[in-house]
């Protein structure tokens, strides 16, 4: 006897994540139609035009080949011997530098069996070591002035989205357990909190001081929730924020720390835009953290950056002063192992991407110059598309959007909308008519009554360019007049 | 005030995962003392010497740098006109076939962005053709007498773990509800119903009768939890079985079939063995259900079969006939495109490994005649060590193992053991005695009062032959005798 219709997870059908939502599946429908769509509603470099950094393709092929670095070595020295003209290739150094080389046997050395293989659910015991080398470098921390990280706390994850799933399902041990996020965030959290049962108890940074944070604003939000009976077990942090762009500096870092460390928070420190500052400086949290015994769970990621890999989900989690756990539950890293164990390992070209991520060429490599080149050419050209969309927003009616650069998107905040009509709508027309594919402010969250879109600054001038000349006129036939 | 030690989610406390347990991480302590361990506890077949398939390696390898095409072009001609002597390299055939060349261009082409971008959340389109063409082509499906594949209901996944845990998520519901998993199972299922926070409902396939179901053992397991008041919605079946290595026929698969239907069932079919039958047939689900209304996902990876690419995570869920919901709840592919969605989308190398899995070789192709010969050689190694093994338990007292083999596994029954010992005990001293790890038979679930242990035919015939005396002397020495 057939049951009837079937009741799917509650939590999974309300679960919302705009970015994948209606406009960019208009979008896709559109594009199929023969418009040219321009993708700016997700940070996906490549997608549009941005190149691998050669180092970490050079030696990812390697080692899917290791067969390679034999008969590379041997035509180098083939190659040496005939006239160049004779060889038909342009010149030796098409091939694998001999870093490149090395660097490929130095890996496939420590993982012992190829990348076919399981690897421990961590990730290799040597790529967790350098990231945890990388970590303290990055924060120049020495025995006598921090904490070393320490590479059994560390897991290698698909991308970041895993690491904070791992993280947020652990912890959310009732239906009235709550974590804070900014609003607005990144839908990964807003969508991972729902689908595991929790609470999102939102925080406000002052759009009109620059996204920036005070005591005020998350003592306000972590009150009004308990108030209401939800346990706050952490607050997420993104920095550099994904997507408004704000980047914090040391006193917001410490301002979060002192705020968790006195309601017994735990982090969550979403830093996968830690290279997208342009100019500005990062602050880590595991350096504000220090020796000091505050829960902190760090995210980063290949995707982002000047590598831009976003397809080989690569990343890497980093838990700092695991929480107290009651009595008889074991240690949370343990906990996290355990869901680690249960996806057997993440794949093992994002881990070796992570490995090259955190392991760049020295300074006396032949691949050194190169990889400089392209890092800075990368994180120039995306800092000048930044302004030049900046550009464009002075001539849209009012429109606005705070100063700083940081991360890979832009947040304007849209001013006043035809009567009855949201952001929403305007991302749609704004696709419908341009091509351009944003994502409007509710997909992320904002505070009610305003009106946002978030632009990824990615694609290529001249596209960008034909764009935004066509975007300002859109826009200021859409907007109502003053 | 920060506050006490932090609550963890019961369901991840309380989840067990034994294939990754205390057997597997002493193991871990020994070798790191330098026991020379042998790692039977799971399938990794590339951590045990299996070498990868030539085809598959050669184009992720190109596919990594592209540039690598047309220098490997131009390279091969170079050699061409070269005495082979002077050249240095032993010949030209160590350069990419034709065939991998083309191929390269091929997925690069149909990609169009490289790997290095996020792609659709399911995979591209291009790879869920492939997999729905693979799928109907194993079948024999014509539009006359089936139904065929449909790409948008497939999901490209990392591993075939993640496509179970979309779909064990989706369902469950409630805590009442429940998935019928086999008993001995892969832990996945237990772990991932725990996890979920539903009830696993048991059935017990007939080990005396060779690992065979009959609607009665199915009958009896359903009817004993709806009298419990469980909502079962699932019947998971693992065909070949893991951990039991039994092979489902066809009046099995049609049995399973008809109960499910009767009772208003969904199926997960675990087919990731479908290749490691060894002479016996494989008959999927997707062809038993035909074009019934029966709701059915099945999966599939690229670490099994002769594939063993366990490190690389790629594999696919296909749903056919997705359950129907309840109204307001929408479709239940597009519920599981939004938990893709939060992913962004498994890792590109996983997605083009499946797209070869599912597109060997031509028979006109220059790889061909390798690949042909890597797959038989490959299976016919994996079934004579399974047979190798067999013999030495004729050897030991006691010890029983059902006829058939396939998978990737044998799981014994060990008969009488010493009083109040367990499999665990057997296994931890095997391993402390031999060098040799296993699992034991409580890591899958069994029948109170049995003992198993679970062993992966995989290490190289010359290390189990000398483990396998060994393991004689040991198991008659710690057996009671009659």
């Amino acid at each position: 006897m057939p049951s009837g219709a079937m009741a799917v997870n509650p939590n999974i059908l309300e679960m919302e994540y705009a970015v994948r939502g209606p406009i960019p599946q208009r979008a896709a429908e559109l594009a199929a139609g023969g418009m040219q769509v321009i993708s700016c509603h997700i940070g996906n470099p490549q997608a549009l035009g941005q190149s691998p950094i050669y180092y970490y393709r050079q030696i990812l092929s390697l080692i899917e080949d290791p067969s390679r670095i034999g008969r590379e070595r041997a035509l180098k020295s083939l190659l040496k011997r005939l006239p160049q003209a004779e060889s038909g290739l342009s010149k030796e150094g098409e091939f694998s530098s001999e870093a490149a080389l090395e660097m490929g046997e130095t890996i496939l050395s420590r993982l012992g069996t190829g990348v076919g293989a399981y690897t421990e659910s961590k990730g290799p015991a040597f790529i967790r070591e350098a990231v945890a080398r990388y970590i303290d470098e990055r924060d120049g921390v020495t025995d006598s002035d921090g904490k070393r990280s320490d590479p059994e706390n560390i897991f290698l994850t698909n991308g970041a989205s895993e690491g904070a799933r791992f993280v947020i399902e652990t912890m959310l041990a009732d239906p009235k357990d709550g974590i804070m996020v900014p609003i607005p965030q990144y839908p990964l959290y807003s969508a991972t909190i729902r689908r595991c049962g929790g609470v999102q108890v939102g925080y406000f940074p002052d759009e009109d001081a620059g996204w920036t944070l005070n005591r005020s604003i998350l003592e306000e939000a972590l009150s009004s929730a308990r108030d209401g009976g939800v346990k706050v077990k952490a607050i997420v942090v993104i920095n550099p924020c994904n997507p408004t762009g704000a980047v914090l500096d040391d006193d917001d870092v410490k301002d979060v720390c002192t705020f968790a460390r006195e309601h017994g928070l735990a982090i969550i420190a979403d830093e996968v835009y830690q290279d997208n500052v342009y100019g500005a400086s990062f602050v880590s949290f595991a350096k504000a953290v220090g020796r000091d015994e505050l829960p902190l769970f760090s995210l980063h990621s290949t995707s982002k950056g000047f590598h831009g890999e976003c397809g080989h989900r690569g990343g890497y989690l980093e838990v700092r002063n695991p929480p107290r756990l009651e009595v008889g539950s074991g240690n949370f890293v343990d906990i996290l192992l355990k869901l680690a164990s249960v996806n057997l390992c993440s794949n093992t070209m994002g881990q070796v991407l992570t490995y090259l991520m955190v392991s760049p060429p020295k300074s006396d490599s032949d691949l050194h110059a190169r990889y400089i080149r392209e890092k800075e050419g990368v994180l120039r050209a995306l800092h000048e598309k930044a302004v030049m969309i900046r550009e464009s927003f002075e001539k849209m009616r009012g429109l606005f959007c705070f100063g700083r650069i940081g991360a890979m998107y832009l947040f304007p905040r849209l001013g006043k909308l035809p009567e009855g009509t949201t952001d929403f709508d305007y991302c749609m027309r704004l696709l419908e008519t341009t091509g351009l594919c944003t994502v409007n402010g509710a997909g992320f969250g904002q505070k009610t009554g305003t009106w946002h879109l978030r632009i990824a600054f990615l694609p290529p001038k001249e596209v960008l360019s034909n764009v935004l000349s066509k975007w300002i006129d859109f826009h200021n036939g859409y907007v109502p007049g003053e």
